[in-house]
């Protein structure tokens, strides 16, 4: 997929979004899937209205599942499945297969999400916070130096990206080879590049990086899924979705259709060095603009390399004016601006499909915006 | 929404889609469909990108909610809730919900679809069938008569419609106010008007009838839903998605916006009553085709009472000549009829979107094929 003129021109008149989810998503992606919805090309027929056992829907489904591995380079022994219920489904599933009596999941609890992970799991066993930063707020990661991880930890969860409050793992912690890691990468994935066989399992709802609502991409260790519950609904094991192809109930087959388009896009763009090199450019202008604001805007973050590339937060000198600042910035076509109502001030999604140029115009609004408040 | 002469001619070179799910949509909300993957008029961004919390998304919500409410004469005490995982979901959250310790659930199992609910419900507590069909290969419905509801049930499950062997319920069983009536009616909901007050639960996969694969309508008496165990994860508890408005996690957003439009398609052509009439009129002429083909065509079903106005499954002479039959009928641009692969034959699924001329041409095409084979 290449921009054509017209998607340019239509671009060029589309708000500039910065929604945290159900979030931005290329152009070139909306018009092949826009084009999708009414027919596919030889078939004639739009792509929600096929069998997903057709050959059509096949091809549609290998194309996405061989372009996130070739992204993520997944290695032979992990499984990518295609799931429903978003990471939410997920804070259920994994410890309905994996924790088990007698052993204890252990949460890194760095904001509202992992909470939330934590809160579900317990409901099913026997679940703590490891490390928590929720004395400082979250507004830092919580710290890992000197922790050991007990014997009789089914696994260690964590939470990539915190989208309520604006910090990312610089890199992901690693517990060495003994502790089975399950990340929530919900809010990063296919952001930048990051090593598959570190952990156990890895989950994120679609719709920040990869595609709309209502899909839940899932990598997991084939050995650990094979050692899953097996007494549990088939519906919700891992190892009987893996034995079919995502397929064990009808998959959400448009949502997978959009995962495929954009993986195209994201491997058109070069990969995940590529976007994680623009996501970067993107986040360094927008923290030096908050930092040279003369203490204007105030990021939120305590810890600088805590920062996140992906879900830039910060604070005017005034709640009133966090408001005018929405409301302005939406008058100029720059949405989505405003912060999670738990936590309120500013927050900037600079997602995978949100480019330089949409920084940029945020950046050029700040300055002004500063120049005639500050 | 009204056909507009492009949609027509769009119209005019299609395949008429016989395919059992996902499967047809009225081409007039494909068109609008694809207007919103590009952008929703006024916002200028792609329903996909918006926000499920955004003034614009509610909107679209609450007229889907509102639609099916209207379509279906949902009484007051039942709530509809949108949900992910489609029926086999279903058949995993209704127990993990509802049955609990001392109780049992009792199944009628009328098919494929029936076992499967059957199945999962027993891997979280008692369960058992009431009635089976499976002694006459679910070529027929069990029979209810004089079937005692045995105390301790926590519900009856019944299965209204079913795809493989092409059976439906004339009318849906009755088991008075006592009991509890679960009812899967994943492929023949909004085919007809129905008397949701009757029911426990109702629940569909979108993906025949009202919508794209991904989304799964919950229809759930309130009084019912505040019993259900609150000891389990969230994310599956009927009452916390309710006190959510379906959005205690993302929700399929897009799906949400299809089944909103194909409301108001249905709503255009007059509701339950009229599609019900035209499903009448589909089935009646390609049950005359099968009955008036001098047994060239078999209908799969023994009692007539039985056979399905959304599911009409029939044999030719052989294997052979169904295979033929299959290829030639794509050749032709009749497309989806091959036969569940458990069962093998012709299935012609004619669900609401399907229209009267779709059918005048399959029942052409069998006559023709009948001349020239028979």
């Amino acid at each position: 997929m290449s921009a054509s003129p017209a998607v340019r021109n239509a671009a060029a008149d589309r708000p500039v979004n910065f929604s945290a989810g159900p979030a931005i998503l290329p152009l070139e992606v909306l018009e092949e899937a826009a084009r999708g919805v009414i027919a596919l090309d030889g078939i004639g027929l739009s792509v929600m209205e096929i069998s997903h056992r057709s050959a059509a829907f096949e091809t549609i489904y290998e194309r996405a599942h061989e372009g996130l591995k070739r992204l993520l380079r997944v290695p032979d022994t992990h499984e990518v499945l295609f799931l429903q219920g978003g990471a939410r489904g997920q804070f259920a599933q994994v410890p309905l297969n994996f924790l088990k009596q007698g052993q204890t999941a252990r949460f890194v609890v760095s904001g509202y999400w992992a909470q939330g992970a934590l809160e579900e799991a317990a409901t099913l066993g026997q679940a703590e916070a490891l490390v928590s930063s929720e004395d400082r707020q979250f507004a830092e990661l919580p710290s890992l130096d000197g922790v050991d991880i007990p014997k009789g930890t089914a696994y260690v969860h964590t939470t990539s990206n915190n989208t309520l409050y604006g910090t990312q793992w610089p890199q992901m912690p690693s517990f060495g080879p003994d502790v089975r890691h399950v990340c929530d990468m919900s809010s990063d994935i296919l952001s930048r590049p990051i090593d598959v066989s570190d952990y156990a399992l890895i989950y994120a709802g679609a719709q920040k990086n990869a595609g709309p609502s209502g899909i839940t991409i899932v990598i997991v260790d084939k050995q650990w899924m094979a050692e899953g519950r097996q007494d549990i609904p088939k519906i919700w094991r891992y190892d009987v979705m893996a034995k079919n192809q995502s397929m064990y109930n009808t998959p959400p087959t448009f949502a997978i259709y959009c995962v495929d388009l954009v993986a195209q896009w994201l491997e058109g763009l070069g990969g995940l060095d590529a976007i994680a090199e623009r996501n970067e450019t993107k986040a360094r202008l927008l923290y030096d603009a908050i930092d040279g604001s003369g203490g204007f805007y105030r990021g939120t973050v305590t810890r600088p390399e805590h920062r996140s590339r992906m879900t830039v937060t910060y604070r005017l000198p005034s709640e009133q004016l966090d408001k005018q600042f929405v409301a302005e910035s939406a008058g100029q076509g720059l949405v989505g601006l405003k912060g999670h109502r738990a936590v309120g001030g500013i927050r900037a999604s600079i997602y995978n499909a949100m480019d330089v140029a949409g920084v940029e115009r945020l950046v050029d609004f700040m300055q002004d915006f500063a120049r005639r408040h500050g």
